[in-house]
């Protein structure tokens, strides 16, 4: 019987468990959470085949330990964890953040474990266990950053996971996804915490509230989601994040200067945000052949490590090497 | 048999039609577009009981007129409508800024036609008559923004109309809704556009496509509404979209140095935009006792002009007195 681990049983770790369980042979699905509530309410649901109540009970011979905390509890759990994981276990993560996850995975995992720091781009509104759902991660970008040492073979086991999930693996670089998600994730959470600022704080905000509607509501969404998640992010993708707010804050007052003007260049201004937006929803952006290898990946009945090697895997393999080299050279 | 005629049949001229089609006896909805194509589709959901292919012919013995047209060609139908309509005449708009619409309709309708201004705070992402659908406004906040000169009773006739569709009158003066939607809908629109321009300008827009999920599809999402009506609504509401703009640049700078400084100023600034954001959508704010006589609108069978006459109207008409007071001292 192998044993897959999943610690943090809220939305994405209780989704990885409704849609792992039953998909291997002779592997068990193994749930805990800090919360033994949340552990029962997760196996109720049907997200894992039995609890753990003890970090170390639960990563004791595991073949595989998804670590699902929020960012700033990875690193106490990777800490606490390690004695107890067997030689070649294979532990990866789901927090947004990745730089940080990456030096704590190398601060405090033995060389025998391997590590593949991951970042699922899905979710609901609803968080915790309450928003765990089947068919969550279907179609989803999950971007993958295996740490320097990981073995390919490593890397294989978990693109496979994410493949049984739905998802679409994406090789990055740490700091490199890092500065891509703070674009896209990052930057949108800081946008609609400060719209809500901006008009709460007016003094009409009581009679602006009632003509808030759908495009307001969409705008604001993320501003309801946990601020102790939100405050993480922001302190570990800091320097990212306030790159980003300065590109913003200058395209806005881009728009501010033809908005001033009228005319012709802001109708083109208006339209040109029309067409990209369009484009990233029709999927057009990123089509090109090299992205696409890592982006089509094979369906269930490809899923062989002759394809993986043959393919996926070599760049994958490449582009550690690549970052080794770049490691080798910077130190 | 009396005549509602409804001039522009996107996706909020249609709805308004579908769900006022067979609510009145003796009542017949009458439609026109500029496209007749338009028009045939809208009759074919049913949204009209007729079409009526020109503009003079569409007006003639209409009790009311819905203009439903975009902002910018607002000016333009009216002056085309003014000579055709008949003495006592309603006419109201949709249209997303007021200040402009309420002179064009003083400067352009005859003084035997009433106009009041209305705007439906309600819409979905699809556009045009395909959009269309029974239930659009049900709920939603209705402003109604008379012209000083408009009687007490084609209020009442407005009022009714807003309520047959399911939504709450809100009275403001056009300056007044003009600075409250440029907050909550106007700034919003410059947000999904000024995210749109940050990430596609940079050159890992093409990786960074593929790692935007949903919480950069909701921020982004006016980004995909129609760059006309946005131009439009950037030039008729200019002043009013920039001091909102400013007090977001103010406020996202705010964010910024709380991000660069991290610890509990921080935290704290977050939890306030969540609870800012929960109060909202709680629907705690705006429910003092003044606003509530206007929030809580009678039910259809309380739809009586004593019921006006006794409370909503005079306060209605309060209003409409200290406006004339105001321009009076003003002029």
């Amino acid at each position: 019987m192998h044993k897959i681990t999943i610690i943090g049983l809220g939305q994405i770790g209780a989704s990885m468990g409704t849609d792992l369980r039953g998909k291997f042979a002779g592997v068990e699905i193994v749930g805990h959470d800090k919360e033994p509530e949340v552990a029962g309410k997760a196996r109720k649901k049907g997200a894992i085949d039995r609890t753990s109540y003890t970090l170390p009970s639960a990563v004791e011979d595991a073949a595989i330990v998804i670590v699902a905390v929020p960012v700033e509890s990875v690193r106490e759990v990777l800490g606490s964890i390690a004695p107890h994981l067997s030689p070649g276990a294979i532990v990866t993560d789901v927090s947004s953040t990745k730089t940080r996850v990456l030096e704590w995975a190398e601060e405090l995992l033995p060389e025998s474990v391997e590590f593949v720091g991951g970042h699922p781009m899905a979710g609901v509104e609803t968080p915790g266990v309450e928003g765990a759902q089947s068919g969550l991660f279907e179609r989803a970008t999950y971007a993958l950053i295996p740490l320097g040492r990981t073995s390919p073979k490593a890397v294989e086991t978990v693109v496979n996971l994410v493949q049984v999930l739905g998802a679409k693996p994406f090789f990055l670089d740490p700091q490199e996804h890092d500065s891509l998600v703070a674009a896209v994730s990052h930057l949108p959470i800081a946008l609609s915490i400060t719209l809500m600022q901006t008009v709460s704080h007016a003094p009409s905000w009581r009679e602006m509230s009632r003509l808030a509607a759908g495009s307001f509501r969409d705008v604001s969404r993320l501003a309801s989601g946990s601020p102790a998640m939100h405050a993480d992010i922001f302190s570990t993708n800091r320097e990212t994040v306030l790159l980003w707010i300065d590109r913003f804050q200058e395209e806005l007052q881009a728009l501010r200067t033809l908005v001033e003007k009228g005319g012709p260049a802001l109708r083109s201004h208006l339209d040109e945000a029309y067409e990209a937006r369009y484009a990233w929803l029709r999927g057009r952006v990123g089509e090109s052949e090299a992205d696409a290898a890592f982006a089509d990946v094979p369906t269930a009945g490809e899923q062989t490590l002759t394809v993986f090697a043959g393919e996926r895997l070599v760049r994958a393999a490449r582009r550690l090497d690549d970052r080794k080299k770049r490691r080798g050279r910077g130190g």
